[in-house]
Parts: C-alpha cells; sequence; structure tokens
C-alpha cells in the first residue's frame, strides 16, 4: 500500500479524497489543515491533522499531495514539504513554472526526494498531449481551446466587484474556430477568436446593474479582449443551475509530413463533469508515480513530461503490454 | 547528431526516411535492404547497404529503426539486429507482443542496448491514451474505433480472390456508435456495432463478380463478422481516388468520479493522410528516446509506456517547462 497524505481540504482535496477510494493500492493517512484540526470532518472519515504536525509522520508518509492555490500557497509549501516528502502539486501559473521547478528541484534533491509538480489537466494532461504531438510532428501548429467550462478565477474576479453577491464565469470556445482548425485550416486565431465568457451573476439589491455589467466587461486581462455576455440571475437559479464545477477543452495539433501534401490532424479532448476531482484523480496517479520513481532511487524536481506512463497505473508491465498496449 | 540506420524500404521505411528529415538533430546514415543495394535508389540519396553489412557498422549507427512486417520480418530481425544496435520496431500484432517483448528484452539486455517494440500509433500513441486514461480514471470504459482508413491487411486479403486485379478495403467507424460513447453511454458494442468494412475492388476481364462478392463478404475473420459493401472499379478509378493511404482513429475512455454522478470523457483522435508517414515520425522521435535512454544507461526491452514523454522531444526539460508545460 502507498501511504498517501493530503495538504489542504478545499475543493482540490475533496477531489484527491475521492480519487483515492478508487485505487485499491493506495491508503489515506491523513488530512492536513491551517486550521483547528477539531472544526474539520472530512468525507473519508480519515484523521485530520494540523500542518505543524507533518513534519512528525515522515515515516509513516509516502507522499504528500499539496492541495493548495497556485498564487500563494503552492510557491511556498511544495519546496517546503518536499524537503520531508515526496510531493505532488497542481501549480497552475504557467508563467512561473520555471521558477517553482527551480524551487522545488532544490528542495527534493536535497532531500533524496521526488518534487512533482504542475500535476492536472492544463498543466499537466494538455501539456502531455502538446509535447507527444510536437515530438511526433515536428512541423505544424498547436491550438489550445478550454471549456466550456467554469473559470474560478474568473468567477472570483466577478464576485470582487461592488454590488455583486456571486457568480459563475463560464470560458467557452467558439466552435467555427475549432471547426477550422480540425479542418486542418491552420487559422491565425487572436485571443477573441478562439473562446467567449458567459457570466452568470447574482446582484445585491438595488445595485446598478449596468455599471457591474459595464465593469466586467472592461476588466483588463480578464474580460476586455473577449467578447463577454453577462446574466443576471436569482441566487436560487445559481444553486439550481451552476452549482457544479464542469471544465475541459481540446488540444490539437496540425502538421504536415512528407513533401508537405500530406496532413495530419492529433486532437485530444477532455469533457469534464468536476474539475477539481478529475484533477484530484490526475493528481493520485501521479503520487503513485513519484513513489515508484523514488523507490528506483530518482530524486528531485519533475513534471509529468519526465513520467515514464507505465509509472502512473497500478497493473504491472507485464499486465499492461498484455491488455492496454 | 544521433546518427540512424532504416532497415527495410516499403513504404514504412520511406515514411521513416522523410521524417528524418523534420529532425535537425538526427542525421540518417543508410538504409539497409535485403536486396540488391545498387538496385535501390532512395528518395534522400542516403546511401544503400546490404542487410549482411550491418553488424560491420555497429559503430557507425546509434538506433536502427526496423521497418519489415509484424507477421514473419520483425519476430527474427528485431531481437537480431537488437545484438547489435538500439533498435526501434512497429510489431503491431497485439497478441503476440508479450512474447516478441521477452525475445527483444533478452537480446537487448545480452548486448547492453535498448530494444523498443511495437510503436506507431495502435500500438503506440492509442495504447499510450488508454493507460493515461486508465490510470486516471480507474472506474470507466474505453473504446477504440479506427478509421475511416485503408487496412493493408485487408486490401491484401481481397487480392488473393481469383479474378481480383486489385482492391482497396476501408475500415470504417460507425458514427451513431462513436456519438454514443462521446455522449457518455457506456454503450455494450459488438464487432458489427462498431466498423463497417467498404471495399473498391478491380477485377480482372470477364470475372465473376457475384462470386467475387459473395467471397469477400464471408471471408472468415476478415469480413463475415462486419456489414461489408463492396464496390466494383476501373484501375484508373483505384489510381485516381484511391492511391493514399489514410487512416485514424479514436480512443475514448468515459470514467465516473466521487460518488459517481460525475462523468468524464477522455477522448484522443487522429486523422492521418498518410499512415506510414506518421508511424514513420512516430519511430523517428522513439529513435531519439531510444538512444536518450540508453545513453543514461537503460537497456533491455521497452515499450512507448516505459518513455518518459521528454525524451521524445528534440527540446532541451527547460524549454518544454518554459513553452509547453
Amino acid at each position: 500500500m502507498i501511504k498517501v497524505g493530503i495538504l489542504g481540504y478545499g475543493n482540490l482535496g475533496r477531489g484527491v479524497e475521492s480519487a483515492l477510494a478508487q485505487n485499491a493500492d493506495m491508503e489515506l493517512v491523513g488530512v492536513f489543515t491551517r486550521r483547528d484540526p477539531a472544526s474539520l470532518k472530512v468525507a473519508s472519515g480519515a484523521p485530520v491533522y494540523h500542518t505543524d504536525d507533518a513534519e512528525k509522520m515522515k515515516e509513516q508518509i509516502d507522499v504528500m499531495i499539496i492541495c493548495g492555490g497556485s498564487a500563494t500557497d503552492l510557491p511556498k509549501m511544495t519546496p517546503k514539504y518536499a524537503e520531508m516528502f515526496n510531493v505532488v502539486d497542481s501549480f497552475d501559473t504557467h508563467a512561473h513554472i520555471p521558477e517553482h521547478f527551480a524551487a522545488v528541484d532544490a528542495a527534493a534533491k536535497k532531500a533524496g526526494k521526488i518534487g512533482l509538480i504542475s500535476c492536472g489537466w492544463d498543466p499537466g494532461m494538455f501539456s502531455l498531449n502538446r509535447v507527444y504531438a510536437n515530438a511526433i510532428l515536428p512541423e505544424g501548429k498547436d491550438y489550445t481551446f478550454w471549456g466550456r467550462g467554469v473559470s474560478q478565477g474568473h468567477s472570483d474576479a466577478i464576485r470582487r466587484i461592488e454590488g455583486v453577491k456571486d457568480a459563475r464565469q463560464y470560458t467557452c470556445p467558439v466552435e467555427s474556430a475549432v471547426e477550422a482548425v480540425r479542418a486542418g485550416k491552420n487559422p491565425e486565431l487572436t485571443t477573441r477568436d478562439k473562446h467567449t465568457r458567459e457570466c452568470f451573476v447574482v446582484a445585491e439589491e438595488g445595485a446598478d446593474l449596468a455599471r457591474i455589467e459595464n465593469e466586467i466587461k472592461t476588466m483588463p486581462n480578464y474580460f476586455d479582449e473577449y467578447e463577454t455576455t453577462v446574466h443576471f440571475i436569482s441566487e436560487e437559479e445559481l444553486q439550481r443551475d451552476h452549482a457544479g464545477l464542469p471544465h475541459g477543452g481540446f488540444v490539437i495539433r496540425a502538421g504536415k509530413t512528407g513533401d508537405g501534401s500530406r496532413k495530419h490532424i492529433i486532437e485530444y479532448s477532455l469533457k469534464l463533469d468536476s474539475n477539481p476531482e478529475f484533477t484530484g484523480s490526475v493528481l493520485v496517479a501521479c503520487a503513485r508515480a513519484a513513489y515508484r520513481m523514488n523507490k528506483e532511487g530518482q530524486t528531485g524536481g519533475k513534471t509529468m513530461l519526465d513520467i515514464a506512463p507505465a509509472y502512473l497505473c497500478a497493473q504491472s508491465g507485464e499486465e499492461l503490454r498484455a491488455h492496454l498496449l
């Protein structure tokens, strides 16, 4: 049994917890929280510890899955815990991956552990598919589309506007752009051509709806470059129709071989009912790989690009060759 | 530069040759043939050698890509050349992979080389996607559809019928079955439900067309379990409309997480204008990985499931993390 700890118990921590229950070779040793452990009941009934007690449990945990936010939590937490455990995180700020990798690599190497970062679907499964497709078709063009799905960052940005009680933002791929890519037309696409943003907003009573709509649509970085739709709905409607966290998307590479006349389209797509449960499932498979790679003597910073796929699967190499190859 | 040899110069060998031209870190040292080397002109102008001279060139070749048929060539050739070189093949008889792997593993281990088998798209990229999807979603169901594309084995089978001059057979996925899988309906599908077979046949003058059609449709293993359509066409039409070797297909896994109410669909698809050029491109990326893994001290039998994706790409780990992760 691979003994796993979960550090952080938000949506992602709960996703990891439910994924562990589907993997018979793995065992949840405990959930670690910065809150008062007595205040936290976890779905599986696993023990809850304070993060201050993690260090004492070095011998009892094979892999710690760090379930924190990429903005402020993970840049500190992942290197810190990589000094004690094999760790896995889902760091997803693409622009800061090189520095996060360097910090985790140094800590993990010193401790003789594996520090596996940026696991999930993007970065994660989408990255893998970009790399495979680039390796196979060096002459070609990559396209990544996200959605239709809830962006938590964009939903939060709307909630910070005065007069907004709650909000949900969906990122939507532009169907005609996806179709042009699939057809091998290699279009040049701007940000606005690829995605639209759809917002469902619950306003405070008496709030100025026109001002809220305008503040959303003109918000720099988040909305101003996109075609954005705003729907004001009631709190009941938000609960009833927008309680889930679905997401997904497409990675497509269009390439050419031979004299350039033969076209090839490689497409990977995800349609997810629950973003955190799927991401949690990826983290759990990655925890298995981190454990196995460290057992073999590997140490230091890694990403999913460094994992031989067989390490992710519970089955043996022999079983995989006979049944899935 | 990684120095590569090609053994065998049919459609696949030519596909490898054209893929090598797209990879600046690799160099084609020579093409090896069982025919008279003087009789063979290769597209790139690379030197042509007799296979008997391969052994003398051990020091000049980093990886030999074996481009032979799976029925009789590869079971002998891959283990034989694994005693001299790092080798890569596209062995695709799924049922015999375990024994082929064992033979190549033994030879490669003895020689201190890498013997990488079953590279291509199925087995190959489709296998990888089955393994990733199974690792992430242990509770789910796999579906693989092939086509629309030319099956060379089925085309050959038709050509062996008396009165047939030439033939091309297309394997076609049943659209409604693919749609049901994509919609997460987890259908139970028989062989007949998943694919149809479409045959374009050039008959000898005066041949009995009704007999040929009947022999095709009732041929055991190849056609009797499928809904099969036969079109008789002229030699000119065959040349004009069916000269290419397109192929492709879909790997889909439908799985559940949490309490089972959240569904997830993972789909990987390929749409290929040229099956041998795409397969050749996969073999070339795999040759890069075999070279790197052997450089690091790894030896023995391997499949794509054992390759960390970063090994396949010309870019460094740093570049991949910064731009593709």
